[in-house]
């Protein structure tokens, strides 16, 4: 890669660092994605709703949220057309390379930040140099190297004697599992012949790459609104129905589902809360959680316990409860056809010292949507872990990504797509 | 009381129903008040601080919830003058009537408002006749009545013949039980030889007097912030400390507390919250709560329990917490040398039909506070039930008050203080 | 009291403090009553089923306990005529006297012990004096000393000018709250005028007598079994539905149930087993529980709260669960009548130096089903409290009745039985 | 296996089956094997406290409950000797072939019953065929074919030119993972260059052989005793302090131990029992519980994790708690050379149609002390598991061997031993 192109890079990455935004407010995320596409110059470019199924969506949150991020894209210099484009919150972005006759191949790269605060520390390299994030929110989890990725790639394609359709997709809402599914909906994928993913970090130092990611934990997301009755805690306890105790038997229950002898299970009620003040028996709580497994039945196991746990709950303390479904996704495994492609061409690549066939995620990733439904039509896919020394942990205040992993990154994948293409 | 006074009252009291503000935050009432107090004519005057020991309040807001609502009060015609003397949150009144030789007596009364929204129903009278509340409060306990009291009694005592000197409270955070505490360290009550509060409603209806209300409930108010250590819940659940799992565990062993042979106890974590997201195992998670009983002694023995619990809930999923003190109220008795005189009184008064000497409240207050610093003094010391037709019960979205029953309300109190200064 | 009587009496209740059973369990000590009253000479004699409503009893412990306790009071002595009309464990006598023209006054004495077993400390008198309990039995709440009133009183009254019937009730299984019900439903007492009960004891020191005690917490027993599914824990934890798991929810949930703003509630799930193995998910686990209340209306709300929680416990952890009642009593209160009797005999009794009118038991009884029973066929009853210095506190391995208190409660009990035939 | 070897083994599996014995009470068990080895003729045989280190024991029952057994034990025929020999619960054999200079082998067998009883269906083989359990217990998971395997294979050996020394230890209490360390600390097995072990069953049908078998859960077992303080349930519920709330916490947080992303874990608190009578607040409860982990450290921490929880739980109600380890195993793993070994014999073993190299247990086994005790001396261990036919589930009432199987066992080990002594 040119000196050139690795500033660029740098720089683009770094302004995205600047504005992370989270799931489906990916407003100005989408409008800078939009304008680099432009510069590069693509063959289709699909924004939004044309390329979201906006019904899937999952883990959408309320209009104001939505307008408050929506206003303060603006004010960070927002395309007023392609705020146009995604109004409500169906951010993303589909760019299509067409150079002569080949399969079809998908890349697809995720682009929402975290809902948490970054770190302040002097020695936080973001703050060092000057680009820590400007809003709430926080590329946590490297988001926005992703992006980069998607970009880089494109042109080293455009550059290349590629011969074949590229489609990248620029998914938002990966962090709440709620942008997978909205994408395979659509089905601007299903004409893929394979489809590529990648992350990078995950404990992987830089010049270290996966070939093939699995492991991945089916996942769904729930919220269980508890309703019960109110009363003056002091005067009239027993006329009360209380959703903070139905809550808290739930709690203790969900985290009590046996585990399961056919593989890992997880579950985690993540955030939770409930009442008015301390002397009304409370009448409203809420309980944001998640259920995971090994494979998607073992997902569908603690899914299953989970609601009879919560609507047990309700019922103890007289009260009802309405449960939303508001993320999920399946597992699914790289097929060995490109890991080995992808092993081979990484041994090849500048700065890669280790290149591990697979490797086992231990998480969730709605990707998994995608890959599922590229194998489902006949293709093949793989996700890749591009390896980067990250000081702080994923999801934690410090979390950056070292920079030189992202020419890595760009090359291993742009270099894979050929190899598929030639194929 | 003359037809032009009681339109007067009920005019004020629909005016102060309009511009609800919970506790600490009565800046908009506290100008209102002054300015009906400067249109009567008082021979004190004081405001805020110099009223309030500031240290010693409780359940004081955060800083931005403060600013809210005093740029709230602002945009509703706050005075500037009134705005300065209360900033920060130190609201409220102390007007002083002084007429010749006599006892001094002490009227207190609470001014803030509830945090909830009111009814919007067509057959709630405040929303049928053009009343209803302006802001994100409610007066849904009736202090937009006790208000209009304490201003209804000093227009009498002014325009009577009464001799000594009349301290008329208006006492801001009587809900979070937070600022009968701070008025009473104030000293500016440590004088009075007599002290009487009121309270409207309380399931007694119009034309009902309780000579004497006992049975006030001793309560203590906590907040309990528990620190966990956050973790990816799909990769690493077992490196987290899960803050929410703690809190789960104080919820249900707090409500299971053992019940007390002596007497009524109480006990509600009324607001919990937690966690961030749902893959992220909770790092904190925090519940506010209060405990009661129907003695000091009482309260002081769930206050044991709870703190055991909680501490203990902390320990078992590997958190810290902190505990704190945010509102806290003795028991109190009134005495029968002012029940027996406002029972007299109130016998004779125009509207009164019923009469009871004794009632329970069954609940909490924090005049207790006032009423205890004034018979530990040597004084004596009454809680005065004005019965009134409510629709809805206290503290629910449909509470009002029969307007009818503000000057029966007004004449019992004067009435009384006068008895008291001519004994 | 003569000396000889006085030396009976004392003989006679370390004799059954020596022969403690346990409810349904009292075969030599019903035996041991019948010898006494045979001595002393009764006009009627009822024993066991001609006595009890033999499916009325509650409480009653499996075959295999009653068989054992049936063979110890062979062992022990007890009469095969006795046992013959106790076989099954349906105990208990009805001694009646009748002496010319007069009303019908029942007393109801109890005679169980309870299944606990007795201090072995040097300083316990019966230990110290050799009359400690020879069963795994102890009379740890005076029903040794209340039989001994029974036979006392019966004695003074055959010897007294009494005239009228009385009926002299030795009740079973009272500890279990499960003998009053079998013998109201009897109808045995249906033609009482008047129905005295006593209690000794309760805190009260020897010399101190309650004319009337009230305040009995009606009280429910109830016993809840679960059953799920068992599985081995390590290889298959997840096939199982854990019975252990939903008895603990429904502790916890159990003792959380909201307290009432009417009065004093209480709950206790005292006796709980579950479980086979550690390495077997358990299959059943079973609860013994009771609720109370101040009234019996409060009673009700406890014991619906408490299905509630125990049905909802079942299904939130898969397992079924089959809820039995096996102990039952509504409140009840001593008439005024009665009590100014009892009042006036105590104050003229030798020994006596202390009277109170009224005092709370604040525990349940089961004579409130034979006192409910005489009051709703228009008779009067009273509960008569007997003091006693006691070290231990009721129900405790160190708990012994001051023998001098033993003439009191019979010169109490036997003049108000001829006070109330004379009037 | 010749028709006279098959119907004694046949007849000998029977007669052991229909006398189970639970753990550290295998008297008559014991008394039976040490009949049969004499009648073989052995070189050494030790019996008792020769072969156990007493103070390793785990989970031995009370006195009460070994008396019992004991006395049944020589109602049941047992010789006086072996009775002498086996006192206190001491039981378990050690039988030592030596024929002439070759390798040291031991094989392990276990020969404990579980404590549930057997089925009465019909169907049910044992019953049918008149060999049903005549005590409470039951062999539940084919120890009565594993202590078969043991004397057939000595029978087999002492036939054959084996040379070497072969040690046999039929190894009790098994089932509550207690008898393993015993043995392994004795010392008697320290000499041993390679041991095999073996199971029947475990789903694998008849003519399956599996050479190797691993994931062996390594597992403690504890009984956490909760001590609180009694109270009348009535009349002074807040004097008490429950130990039966405290054991409900305890097991719902025990349940809720995070799942640990480094591999399986489990956790049971399988039995419990609490508390004396409905009407007094529980003093006392017991928990007897097991953690597993895939590995030793996994194991390691379930049970730090489960400690923290159980005395947190006491100190929340009050109580204090005795834990007390009652058994323990570590993981462990077939030697590839030993497995090989057995592959190959096993697919030239008359009735064995299917060979697997490898299966995972998923259980645990105190077999592992032993095996890990062998190996860490440097030599190799391996666990064999012998397919069976088996109606019902190991460890329910319809368990029950395929006879046809134990041939099987018996020449697969035998040639095993013959093939690790020739190499």
């Amino acid at each position: 890669m040119s000196h050139g192109q690795y500033d660029r890079l740098v720089s683009l990455r770094r302004d995205l660092h600047r504005h992370p935004e989270p799931a489906w407010r990916e407003f100005r995320t989408t409008s800078r994605i939009v304008d680099e596409l432009e510069s590069i110059g693509v063959d289709t470019l699909l924004v939004g709703s044309d390329l979201i199924d906006a019904d899937s969506r999952m883990g959408v949150p309320d209009d104001e949220e939505i307008d408050r991020w929506y206003e303060a894209a603006r004010d960070a210099g927002a395309r007023e057309d392609v705020l146009d484009q995604t109004a409500g919150g169906v951010t993303g972005v589909l760019a299509v390379i067409q150079q002569g006759e080949g399969p079809t191949i998908g890349l697809r790269v995720d682009i929402d930040g975290l809902p948490r605060s970054e770190s302040t520390d002097e020695n936080h390299t973001p703050v060092a140099e000057g680009f820590r994030s400007e809003t709430d929110a926080m590329h946590a989890c490297g988001h926005d190297a992703h992006t980069t990725y998607g970009l880089g790639v494109i042109e080293s394609i455009v550059e290349s004697d590629f011969e074949g359709t590229l489609k990248v997709v620029f998914q938002p809402a990966e962090e709440v599992i709620g942008g997978g599914k909205a994408i395979a909906e659509s089905g601007q994928l299903d004409d893929c012949d394979h489809l590529l993913a990648a992350h990078v970090g995950l404990d992987h130092p830089t010049g270290e790459i996966v070939a093939g990611i699995d492991g991945f934990l089916a996942v769904h997301h729930f919220e269980a609104t508890f309703t019960g009755e109110p009363a003056h805690a002091g005067a009239q306890p027993s006329k009360g129905d209380n959703a903070v105790q139905a809550l808290a038997a739930a709690v203790q229950n969900l985290y009590a589902i046996p585990r399961h002898e056919d593989g890992a299970t997880r579950v985690n009620p993540g955030v939770i809360e409930g009442g008015s003040a301390t002397n009304i028996i409370p009448e409203t709580a809420r309980l944001e959680g998640e259920v995971r497994g090994e494979t998607t039945e073992l997902k569908a196991y603690m899914q299953e316990r989970a609601m009879r746990v919560i609507e047990s709950a309700a019922e103890m303390h007289g009260c009802t409860v309405d449960i939303e479904s508001v993320g999920d996704a399946p597992s699914a495994r790289s097929d060995d056809e490109i890991v080995e492609i992808v092993s081979d061409v990484a041994s090849d690549t500048d700065g890669v010292e280790t290149v591990l066939d697979r490797d086992s995620l231990g998480g969730s990733e709605d990707a998994t949507y995608l890959m599922q439904r590229v194998q489902d039509n006949g293709g093949t896919a793989a996700y890749i872990g591009v390896g980067t020394d990250h000081p702080g942990g994923h999801h934690t205040a410090t979390f950056d990504v070292d920079e030189t992993s992202l020419p890595i990154g760009v090359d291993v994948l742009s270099e894979t797509i050929q190899r598929l293409a030639n194929e």
